[in-house]
């Protein structure tokens, strides 16, 4: 009955779990952006000191970059390396926040308690549902249950540009038997879900440059090339009529779903109209010839993520802008090679320029997609510990997002990992007033007690 | 000989009168931006003051918007209106700028001396050619040399929302015989030019908006519209591949250039490949079938001004933003009518919206094209005060630059109106770096001695 003792543990202690989320939401650790450097650090420190509070060998580990924390505790096997990110999404547009994303607040809604703030789902509430797992354990065990490697990146939000030459540098020191990555959510909020398919990222920034300085619209308009025309034109040819995208190449390894997936995800009765009805759209608008599951994922995408040129503030400004530009990427899946996309994207916005225009790039990191294998015996274990604690089993689903983590541990360190976690699909990640349900905190930490009384 | 006394006058206190234009350009007074509006005043309160002290009646006029600045002097036929503003552009981006904007400086140069401030040239600099040519005037003869009224707007770089009320309130008292107005330029540096042919402009602003919040591109990536895209596909559609602006019913009043017009014109042997070359371009970009000339001068053209969608700071954030915008400005010539190119334009965008988009519009007002009536007498005594001054026959040319306040004069009160000014195509105006040349300045303000001299 131990494991009654630990998720009684976790019952009467939630308050305290509580405190130290806040605690560590309380820190704007925005990776993208350099002016949050030391913040990102001090999330970093934050979370070293919490592990040692757990018995844990923690430390903070330098990169060009922000810090990896790794940790290493317990003995026995198996082996687990438990993987989340300390580092969260910028906050803007600040305006449309009904608080400070930086001071987290416990909130009653129609659908029962959330923890508001940035990062409450994406990813240090779902990354402090392991810890908190760990420590009700430790409360009643006086150990750890297993051998475990804790690995917090900094970076995930913001291309991860050191992960890889960090996990070549500490192959030795990180390779487990299994990595937990606990980044996803739930299906349609209520069913646990095991990630098996996840799409890749790229992202490209494109600048045109026309005239060597902005110009007057009366005295240069009509005559002068404006670069916002130029982009315009190229972003509006990046998709055809249908929905799919014109670059040359861009499909090369897309493959179509296995029989038996589609026949899963048919059963999963996704309900598309409720799931746009929801964010106030009403049509699939990506290709024409696929399912809204299959647009989402298992079809690679091509986005504009941002868009600026010439004279944005309030009022007007007859200008012509020297450049305008554009922050582009693409979700890819199947064996979709992001290095090979990147040159076609670039020479297939050269070829499109007027020939006084020029075109400049920056990469904003790429990553292939992943393919989960599910041999590893800690899936079927984690489909029974969802399933007691959720009430309904837990299913094996794709995921648009694109968490690269997976597939670099397989490449870089030959590890097989498990994604799984306990978002909710109107938790607002990456937007204006993200949340995190305080159940999901709840149950995603009774979820990791129950799976680790499975595997220790 | 007393106009040789004037002229004298004239070049022995240059130095003072460039102090005087100093003081008034180290005044931001940007009339599009809020922030500036106690700048704005305080650039009338400087004219007015200026104006007392040549013996005007002169007061600052409240509006809505910010203050006209009105004066009333000097006895005598013919009855002169002087026109001018004293807004100025924006200044973004200010990293671009080799100085602060609001610091002049007289500046040595490889073509001369120049006087660097925003406004420098448009329009500072060139009202003040005329205050310092009467100031002249006054210290020779001790009076100003006929009635005249001296008319100072501070929203012509907004759109000029207060003036046709006050004109129509004040008519009255503003009507002269024939308007002066100085906010033009040389023709190709060195030929005096008076305007008689003026583009219109209206200005529009279009936001389109998608989903109700911004969307994470992976959750929602290739399901969800996204508004970029379907911003830059209706921009995209707005030229043919020939340049044409596509928008239903715009060509409505534009006519073919007279035979007369064209001919001057093809004398005028404008150097279209240096004009461009000098902002690093090359390639005439507007309606291939037209001449340079006439893209600039005698044809209407759609231009963006300025986009903004999604994330654009540093680094990248995968979202599919709630909406997206752009400033869109039309140059209007002939008899194109602004109320219905704009009723035009916001049909059309809406006619290309998907289902579950929708799109609002902001006016940035809208005036008609102007062609200048060339019967009165000033005409011809400018033509010739100016070749006398600047050694070579002055032309009739068109402006691709909007300046509505001609038809404005001839639509509110009746009276014809004769546009010349000392401006060169590389002041730089609207942009980083703007400057008036020091010659400008100086042959200016003897330009206005002669023509006075003529006319009074």
């Amino acid at each position: 009955m131990s494991l009654d003792a630990v998720l009684a543990q976790i019952d009467t202690t939630l308050p305290a779990a509580l405190d130290r989320l806040m605690a560590l939401l309380r820190i704007p650790s925005i990776s993208t952006d350099p002016a949050f450097k030391a913040d990102c650090d001090r999330a970093a420190d934050w979370l070293v000191a919490d592990l040692q509070s757990l018995g844990f060998d923690a430390a903070k580990r330098p990169t060009p970059g922000h810090p990896m924390v790794v940790a290493h505790g317990g003995t026995g096997g198996p082996h687990l390396l438990f993987y989340g990110h300390y580092d969260v999404q910028p906050v803007d547009p600040l305006a449309l926040w009904d608080r400070d994303p930086f001071d987290p607040q416990l909130q009653d809604t129609p659908k029962g308690q959330v923890i508001r703030a940035r990062g409450a789902s994406d990813d240090k509430g779902q990354l402090m549902t392991f810890l908190e797992a760990l420590r009700a354990w430790k409360a009643v065990h006086g150990t750890l249950p297993c051998r475990l490697t804790i690995f917090l990146e900094g970076e995930e939000e913001s291309g991860s540009p050191s992960l890889i030459p960090f996990l070549q540098e500490n192959a030795a020191e990180l390779r487990a038997d299994i990595a937990l990555i606990c980044d996803t959510g739930l299906f349609q909020d209520t069913a646990p879900a095991i990630v098996t398919m996840l799409r890749g990222l790229l992202g490209e920034e494109i600048t045109i440059h026309a005239a060597n300085k902005d110009l007057h619209s009366g005295m240069f308009g009509g005559l002068a090339r404006n670069p916002i025309h130029v982009l315009a034109s190229i972003l509006a040819r990046m998709h055809d009529d249908t929905g799919h995208i014109t670059i040359p190449g861009f499909y090369e390894g897309v493959s179509e779903l296995p029989d038996a997936i589609r026949a899963q995800w048919q059963n999963l009765a996704f309900d598309h109209a409720k799931f746009l009805g929801d964010v106030g759209l009403s049509l699939p608008a990506g290709e024409q010839d696929r399912t809204p599951l299959e647009m989402i994922w298992a079809r690679p995408t091509a986005e504009v993520n941002g868009i600026l040129g010439g004279y944005t503030g309030d009022g007007f400004k007859t200008v012509l802008p020297a450049q305008a530009r554009a922050k582009v990427s693409f979700r890819l899946v199947g064996t979709q090679d992001p290095a090979a996309i990147s040159a076609s994207f670039r020479q297939w916005v050269r070829d499109q320029l007027p020939a006084d225009c020029t075109a400049t790039f920056t990469e904003h990191g790429g990553s292939p997609a992943g393919v989960m294998q599910i041999t590893h015996p800690a899936f079927e274990a984690a489909r029974a510990a969802l399933g007691e604690e959720w009430g309904r089993a837990a299913a094996y689903v794709g995921c648009g997002g694109s968490i690269p983590i997976a597939g670099y541990f397989k490449t870089h360190l030959g590890m097989d990992a498990m994604l799984l976690g306990f978002g909710r699909d109107d938790d607002q990640i990456h937007s204006p007033n993200e949340k995190y349900d305080l159940e999901c905190f709840h149950k995603g930490i009774r979820s990791w007690a129950r799976l680790l009384e499975k595997l220790a």
